[in-house]
């Protein structure tokens, strides 16, 4: 690799545009307890108990249910320069965005459309936030923490893999088949499990955002609140259970516009130099669910259009591989 | 009713015929958690960390999977009078088995094919066990505190429910149908919400036995075992969820001879004389799943045969409703 | 026993006089969760999550800070007729209270001085209330489920039990000395491990309420809310632990008024008919809590004085044994 | 600073002299849930749920209950001869510890006294262990998931956080006095609160070392354990509760030879570049206890002894500054 990359903190918030902003505040403030650190007639920024930055999440109020872009903090403000070199060379579209220009609270940004086509923003500087860790008298509904990770539908899984790879993530998990034809992968730069994972679909698409809570008490909050609401329980879409990847407790919802949210807890540090990556088989019912509890056709099926620099969707193309049509059962790899 | 009523204390343990003793002590004992309280070559007599009397489940060594007996503790000798009287006035089988001749601890009791073809013992006497209540360090696996529960498959459910009320059962919970036809009840005698409960559908049979844990973590805990013993997730059926009836926070297992077996935490007291009966719509969809997660078919269809006083199986008959092919989503009861 | 006892149900709530009801509503309410099911300008009634009936706890505002009486539901309406008369023929004060000269939502009561010198109501007729069991959307702070029971000082240990053996109440646990001598006892009417106990010490005072929760992370949560609003840690006096007596786990906090209540969780059934009382010797230093965490001082002496049947504080008689000053760690009970 | 510091990575293991192995082993392995990696006559070698690497923990037999090293993890082998070259400069005494002559599993390592007097360890090089994260089947007593941090008591804090602040830790959070004297700081290299904290006192002594579970649940069952096994109750010192500093529940233990351990779970992410120091004013009595709760006299004032190269104890220094004996209540540094 040539030119270098930039060094990659952490992913750091995902901006979603959503069709009817009071909806959108009633799910993810009233019910998931993310906080209002800023709004405006069409803009929320929002953040979890433990995030001491501005936002971990932005809505903003569009014409359709869309993801603007991901967005990933990093070390200095000489790696945004080096973002921006990094993605010209590659000859992607790349655009500048000082601050004041782009979402609240965030400085100097670019953004890209990456190789894999969807809409990525990298910045160093942001606002810092008032530590709310220990106003456990403001904490409400799952009492979300922060972040952790974006789950993005790509048709060409290696090619994220490898493109991902030359920005310095590693690599925690994958699935694989019997030829070790890569169906999903799990990569980070923070010290877990991951700070983006790939599932095999039609893409670019977001799958969805992962944030989490401190215990697994709080994930079975949200859904037992959900259930309270009569017809708000159509909001759970899959779990509560364990994952085989990443040993994580979860819970898939979906807001009023249909975007993904993973309520996550417990999974694992990454951080020593050579941490290995765990390989699963795509035979072993474990993988997604380690209580060998079925995938629903709707979690592999849909997801998040993504929007382009200049605010329009993006085409998808098809999956290379359905993990979905796998037979399991067979002998995995261990 | 004529006849005085046996005076119930609660449902006090089960009887099942397991073909594989060895396999379902793995399960039961290790798995689970219950302690053995006593053994020899064809028994194991179990119970939970919070029971004070001899066991609250018997595994007898049998050719086929089936139920024995489900049996209830009754406030005084002279109940047992009673039931022997109550249920030889009704024209049922009935047989008095003194201490020694039947289930190992148990004293002085009476065994009868019920109204509804289940084979049901009464007894008052039966041994008392160690207190191990605070014996964390001996706590495995659920740490399965107590029996809570049975739930039996049985054709026509009013019929369960009027025999069960002239045993002097309150009802907790029922899920009507839009005339109000009875698809399932939930009735007591110690002031949970249930002792017995009815599950609409082709009987007589077992449909689960319900242990208690105090908390929600050790229900998940024995999930999470089982995943980790690769190929014994099967035998988890259903769940983790939170039921709308009881609003317990349940998981549904099955031993390795197919009997279901419900982790069952945190439903309510009942105990005030004029606990009103809480009706749930079968078109709700929260009345089996408070997060609305569908029901699996096997949860529906399979269940234990049981046995007749002679130890032959006994036939069953269909149901008259069929709540699983109910159209969920119209209004419900409330 | 000459004349028939009242059938006692349970435990249903205490009316505390309290001298700031805004401070009172923020600690009850805001804080530990309690719904307000009714409120004038001098009265709150509140009820916990799982209680059906008007409410378990009353604040009145008054001119000190006080017990106006506990108070217990009977099994039918002539329970209360025969409450009345089992005091009067003990000549102790008695006076009947009919349906809205007493508390709101409570029907015809009679309220006594028992032997102990305690202000105790009889009722059995009580308004109804909405079922909040699964309105999860609005359970705050401590996610009160049920007043579980009330702990009273008094000096004469033996007299305190042989009274309210003769209201019927079994026994479950007791605190004796090498002599057997006893320092504290634990009786129930309902299925737990207590509707009373007596905590040796001056008295007659309220030693403290004791509110459930369903699981231990609940317990939690108001002392980390506690924390959050600096200064408010005070409310907290002792613990969390896990009790020797009870097995449950508890925290015992201070309202503004220095009103002690317990917030526990996770004790046993004690329904059947010949459950065992389970003795701890008072050296054990286990009994009080399980982990031998010394109790503070506070907790043996303070407490709150109670009022007569005109209102005025009756006047208290010192202790005859001193627990607080038992040498611990001698051999125990077992 | 002329030299380069070595590149840290983590707190990796202590290594503890104990009198009887057999004793250590009850409380670490069969209590704790540690699990055995190694073991010959005189050593165990152990680790948690979730570590990857040989150990965490290193018993070894010795004739007086001690500290021999605590040790950390470096990026690169040069790593390691940077931290020869480092301590070397700074005159301490240095010792080249290669493969086979050290701890079992342990690579070419070097061992220094640093200027605070402590035996401390620097390696790379790590044999790998079988992944026993979701072996939830082998998870015993608090299901130990991994080393957390060393807390160390020395008598002169600015120098210790000089010292570690040369060494390119951070420091999350601080404990001062109203002239920001500082009485303890928590410093940190992976993405958590510390991985080495300063208690004030008498010096140098190892005051602990940091456990981490992945819930509050597992911290209390090892209390309950402890509780169960009657008189070992004693090895619990202090807790549970929630830490202010840190925010994380804990429960402080003593192992058979006095050891002190913390059992620690739910701190939060420190990796983002401009992490800012969090400051407690001495004066604020929620800083070691967020509830209140008063410390006790042997927490501030018992520690590990520590051994020199040789082997010796080595001489202590008294505290500059005594937290314990600071007035609370007064405000806070906010």
């Amino acid at each position: 690799m040539s030119t270098q990359a930039p060094d990659v903190v952490r992913s750091a918030y995902a901006q979603l545009s959503v069709t009817d902003l009071g909806a959108a505040r009633w799910f993810w403030v009233d019910t998931l307890g993310f906080h209002i650190q800023y709004e405006d007639a069409g803009t929320l920024c929002l953040r979890g108990t433990d995030e001491l930055t501005h936002h971990s999440l932005v809505l903003r109020k569009g014409d359709i249910a869309a993801l603007d872009h991901i967005s990933y903090r990093v070390r200095t403000p000489e790696d945004v320069d080096r973002a921006e070199k990094f993605f010209t060379e590659l000859g992607r579209p790349v655009r500048r965005v000082p601050r004041g220009q782009g979402t609240p609270g965030v400085g100097d940004a670019v953004r890209v459309i990456d190789p894999l086509g969807f809409p990525v923003e990298f910045f160093h500087d942001i606002d810092r936030a008032e530590r709310l860790i220990q106003r456990f008298d403001l904490h409400r509904g799952a009492q979300i923490a922060r972040l952790d990770h974006f789950n993005i539908c790509t048709p060409d899984i290696p090619a994220a893999y490898a493109h991902y790879k030359s920005l310095g993530f590693g690599c925690s998990e994958t699935i694989e088949g019997d030829e070790h034809e890569l169906y999903a992968a799990w990569m980070y730069r923070k010290q877990t499990v991951h700070d983006v994972a790939f599932t095999g679909g039609a893409g670019p698409r977001l799958h969805h955002l992962g944030v989490a809570t401190h215990e697994s008490h709080q994930v079975l909050r949200v859904a037992d609140i959900l259930g309270a609401l009569n017809k708000h329980q159509d909001h759970i879409e899959r779990g509560p259970g364990r994952h085989g990847v990443s040993n994580a407790f979860y819970l898939y919802l979906r807001d009023p516009d249909g975007h993904r949210v993973e309520i996550y807890t417990s999974d694992y540090y990454t951080g020593d130099p050579d941490h290995e990556t765990y390989r699963w088989s795509v035979h072993d019912d474990r993988r997604r669910d380690f209580w060998g509890n079925a995938v629903i056709e709707s979690w592999y099926k849909e997801a998040t259009p993504v929007l382009g620099l200049a605010g329009k969707p993006l085409p998808v193309s098809d999956a290379l591989l359905d993990e979905s049509a796998v037979r399991v059962g067979a002998d995995g790899l261990g």
